[in-house]
């Protein structure tokens, strides 16, 4: 196999360069098979990096990009008026076949767009979809999509996101991943005329291991290994959960501060399990959203992720070429898609 | 002041009359100045009732109803094929004067849809919404609507809810409460049609403290008095957080399992703290559903409520009829709607 090659827009997220470049410097220097291009203002970069001696530099490549898309850039603006950004120079890189996958800690919506125009959907696909993984009570993952790229969703977009999704997972080690449609009722008429079409087309197909509805609750409990929804929903109960353990972490501080006995549970006894706890939920372990649907592997880091959770997303993005996730899913989804004679525009 | 009478649809809830009645008994003895007509089938309700001498009798009445709305219930069923269940009934009681405040735990969109056709909208308001009020760090509580009753909203309901929710808190002793909109981004280009419009509309009046758009983990931030989304999305964020306490209470208890340190560590320090976080977060403390827009105050307990969380849905009836809640809030939406010149059908 040749040496795999990931872009790094590294002038994205909300610390930008001095965050991403020790993060690609700390991944290299454990993958020294893997070979990283920083994309980004060279000038900027450089001073980053170790000793032109150094190991590393053998698996590093600067490629300069004199524009950024800031962080509440109009799409427009950096489909338009940006043509030398990083993001857009990375993704090129994919394209062009020069990079296997692209990462970036940037605005969402302007990755999303330009990750569509430059790569484009794998045939069958209408939109990209994004998916995390999610911690669950039965201790494995639940890999949820989409999470904001697409506000409203047709039934067949629904549809697309569920073959992803299942494809993904399969790739990603879950033998017959079971995937659900995430509503506010298990029975059947629950739910929007979008979710209601969807789980006919579902039902109407064998190919998947499809088992109805969830609801926001059954996420977490592990009730599937996969569950869809439209991007709205899914960022909605994404930020939501996040914000309900800032909330419990906040209080739990509270409670400690209250008074000198509650100081000393919490030194001695609490913080290191609530560091344990944090630790299975938090970005450093599941940062890294897939754009799935594209033709290239492009992971969407969050914007506020430190240097370890960027390696997190480093990582993902590693994981997939190396599993080929996104040859795999074309393949798939063109067979899935013929067998229920989904002629997509 | 007259006496407040409560109905109740003690046949609901995942319980029925073992716990609603208990429930309804206990509170009675807490509130004497209070009447409560228990609608169900008298012959399962009777032998739940202490000897005839006790002296919560004098606040009791039983209304026979022979049918009960199942949980599963289709809403036709419910509106066509059982005339004389007790949620019905107990509604009827509100509709003809003989109770002030209905209360079930039964199937929500069966109450929904009865509440709406025995009851009749708010005149300006085209469909009712759910609310409820959730913890936040900055120590107050968020309200949120809608829950789940309207799946699909227009920019136009999304204002009504808007201006329901914000006329609630304020009788609910909120001052100028801060109101916003759920979107997946604070920005002004971010969100579905519906959300970019009803902002529009939101923005164009100036009865209401609307401060834009927060995201959800700004809900549980308290960035917001007032939360408005649809009641898709606000479903999915209310199962969905009480899915990640669910699995962090279970981490926990794996934790505390996992060997004899952590048992005792559990037993001493740790559980009597867990349990006064669960009460901040619990249905005990939060339980009970607003209707709003209705021409009657209906609460919705949540089917798994208990005994203690039942009281609490009784007493948001109680304390909604007692604030005057429900012709406050026709005065004002009449007012509010008027203003914005916005006339619904």
């Amino acid at each position: 196999m040749t040496t795999p090659v990931i872009a790094v827009d590294v002038m994205g997220g909300d610390f930008g360069p001095s965050c991403t470049v020790p993060a690609c410097l700390s991944y290299l220097a454990q993958n020294p098979s893997l070979k990283l291009i920083l994309v980004g203002q060279s000038a900027v970069i450089s001073p980053l990096l170790p000793p032109s001696s150094h190991a590393v530099h053998s698996q590093l490549e600067i490629v300069d990009a004199t524009e950024v898309v800031a962080m509440d850039d109009p799409v427009a603006v950096a489909l338009r008026s940006k043509p030398n950004s990083s993001m857009r120079l990375s993704l090129e890189l994919v394209r062009d076949g020069k990079a296997n996958a692209c990462v970036s800690a940037g605005n969402t919506g302007a990755l999303m767009a330009l990750a569509r125009f430059t790569l484009k959907t794998i045939p069958g696909i209408d939109r990209p979809a994004m998916m995390c993984c999610l911690p669950t009570q039965a201790n494995k993952g639940c890999y949820l999509l989409d999470l904001g790229a697409n506000v409203d969703c047709s039934a067949e977009q629904l549809f697309q996101f569920a073959v992803m999704g299942s494809v993904a997972a399969e790739v990603l080690g879950v033998a017959q991943p079971k995937v659900a449609l995430l509503n506010i009722g298990i029975e059947n008429i629950k739910g929007n005329q979008q979710v209601k079409q969807a789980t006919q087309l579902l039902e109407s197909q064998n190919k998947l291991n499809y088992i109805g509805f969830v609801e926001g609750d059954g996420v977490y409990r592990g009730d599937a290994d996969v569950v869809v929804c439209d991007g709205f929903v899914g960022n909605v109960l994404l930020k939501s959960s996040e914000g309900v353990l800032r909330l419990l972490a906040s209080r739990l501080d509270n409670r400690f501060k209250a008074n000198w006995l509650g100081r000393l549970k919490g030194l001695i006894m609490f913080l290191p399990m609530l560091r344990g706890l944090r630790k299975d939920f938090s970005p450093e372990r599941y940062n890294g959203a897939s754009f799935l649907g594209l033709q290239g592997v492009v992971i969407k880091s969050h914007g506020s992720a430190d240097s370890t959770a960027f390696q997190t997303a480093l990582h993902h993005a590693y994981m997939e070429v190396n599993e080929d996730l996104q040859a795999r899913l074309s393949q798939q989804i063109s067979l899935l898609l013929e067998d229920v004679l989904l002629q997509p525009h």
